[in-house]
């Protein structure tokens, strides 16, 4: 075991804070990476306020972050994929059972006994794991992916969630060339989703509520930008869409964005509004619509989705912070304040 | 033109009473059927009652009735597949364009130029179409569907809608042998999702609010039957089916079977509540479930289903009435007072 540097939360009204925690030496399979860059997820700060306490109660210290890209400093002597020096990254989880049917099916994220990156329980040192807010981390090589050479670290982060979320939805139904797709919401999970459509090749139509974000829309890739209020606008998309990516999770009529798809068409929730969705069974009926959900995505996939981005070029787009600043971040983040993802500098932790 | 007898609604509040209507002469690739059967279908009161008034508002006088099995009488001169004396059957639908995508693509129900086989604007004579609640009717050839001559024929009739609307999402989505499948509601529709669901392959847990079904599920073919408000039951099936056909038009719980889908598993709706359905966004993420609707089916597919009855020697289990009885039957389906489906016997209007 040896001392790490890390930000944690000490209880859900606790402003993050410097704090030393014990990670596990690296053996057998595990690879230890020294942390880069951090991306901050809206999840992050739901689980540090314990405001998804009914179904994931936080247990404190808390330390958060599954956007994870580093570089190798130590392996396990089981260890084939990694040497030390390679860049390497981390996602969501860090442990799955790897024997059900989810796992074998490469869907490491539906495992009943997974282990995710922060706030599970962690097999080898009790309490619970933490998270990329810190210094380094250790983890099976299973669950290290490879960092293509060509990105920038810093944007490459956000890719390991709100990157293999906003992709995994768009491969399993199919969005490709002549695909027409929406995007509900441009943010963290937004831009991703504007982004992957737009290399994957599909029409893409931007759905907002902030007209300010019409020229953004249209850089990262949108053929299209329509404001939602606009009633016209979307009455004379009705019906036409292949594939909505809606990326919202406040509340707002879903059937809106519903009556936009083909027949065939499928709508997929990414976020997860706490009240539920209103849906219209009409509207199902009427063009054989699909309403499906999705969450992040396998090992395999997101290394599929990293490899896509090195073709493509494609990085979020960051501002890149300090960890000192972390908590004035986690406010911008809830008046959407950041273009489009915050990525935590982890040198500026070696500081403290 | 010619006089052919029927029963009409004159207004939303009257019954239905005998009436003489014209009808056209079967030219080109019309055929002439004369009707032997057909089914009442729930969709039949709400559209008598003009419940639907804010989407498909009735013209009165309305004839119901599109679930239709006759004999053909006369065909056109250019009719090639049937000639007088077969047996054939007309469905939801009597004319489309042709040539859009969704005819093209073999799905005539979504078709934004059809004619429902009755309260659709009449190409021919003007005015609205008439149902099968009449002596005999007139269709394109497209529109007739062969029988299967080893079928009951009465319990054929119900095939037209309740049989396609139930036969079609299974086909779809892949129900077969290995399948774990879902039927909530014994209805009209129920009925016949569990006899599809067992000649299919599948493992079929029928889902209803009445102690009273459990037989009779079990007899129709259902592997297992719970009772929807036994919670321990309930959570025993949770994350285990691959597809749910949810059959009730009333409001309820739809998230308490969403929770019951695993991975990739699907519901569908065939069933259309006029409330909003409250849909957990939590609960399509975490499995990456889809909630679907499905609306009957098209031509091809619906030969293919009567062939599959024939196959398996599948009809609706029906109560025959006298036409003169369709008030009453009426009353009795909207108290689920019948098992499964009211099939009238179109000689007792011959009567009149």
């Amino acid at each position: 075991m040896y001392e790490a540097k890390a930000y944690c939360a000490a209880s859900a009204s606790a402003p993050l804070a410097p704090a030393r925690i014990t990670r596990r030496d690296p053996a057998g399979h595990d690879v230890r990476l020294e942390i880069l860059y951090c991306g901050i997820c809206h999840s992050d700060v739901h689980q540090v306020r314990n405001e998804w306490s009914s179904i994931m109660p936080t247990v404190y210290p808390c330390i958060p972050g599954h956007e994870i890209v580093g570089r190798v400093t130590a392996v396990g002597s089981q260890v084939t994929r990694f040497t030390p020096g390679d860049l390497a990254a981390v996602g969501c989880l860090v442990d799955s059972d790897g024997v059900c049917a989810q796992c074998q099916a490469g869907l490491e994220q539906f495992c009943p006994d997974l282990t995710l990156t922060y706030n599970s329980p962690d097999r080898h040192l009790g309490g619970v794991t933490y998270g990329g807010y810190s210094d380094s981390i250790v983890v099976p090589e299973r669950f290290a992916l490879r960092v293509p050479g060509n990105l920038d670290l810093a944007g490459t982060a956000p890719l390991l969630c709100a990157g293999i979320t906003t992709y995994s939805p768009m491969r399993r139904w199919q969005v490709g060339a002549g695909s027409k797709v929406g995007v509900v919401g441009l943010g963290g999970l937004g831009h991703m989703g504007v982004k992957f459509a737009h290399a994957l090749g599909a029409h893409v139509v931007v759905f907002t509520t902030s007209p300010g974000k019409q020229q953004d829309a249209v850089r990262l890739g949108a053929d299209e930008v329509v404001i939602s209020s606009d009633a016209n606008r979307m009455r004379s998309h009705a019906g036409s869409f292949d594939f909505i990516l809606d990326t919202v999770a406040a509340s707002h009529d879903i059937n809106a964005y519903l009556n936009l798809l083909r027949r065939d068409g499928t709508l997929t929730l990414v976020g997860a509004p706490q009240e539920p969705l209103a849906v219209s069974a009409f509207g199902l009926l009427m063009r054989r619509r699909n309403l499906s959900g999705s969450l992040i995505g396998g090992l395999a996939e997101t290394q599929e989705m990293l490899d896509f981005c090195s073709t493509h070029g494609i990085t979020a787009d960051v501002e890149v912070i300090p960890i000192q600043k972390v908590n004035e971040a986690y406010e911008r983040l809830l008046r959407s304040d950041v273009r489009y993802r915050f990525s935590i500098d982890m040198a500026s932790l070696r500081l403290e």
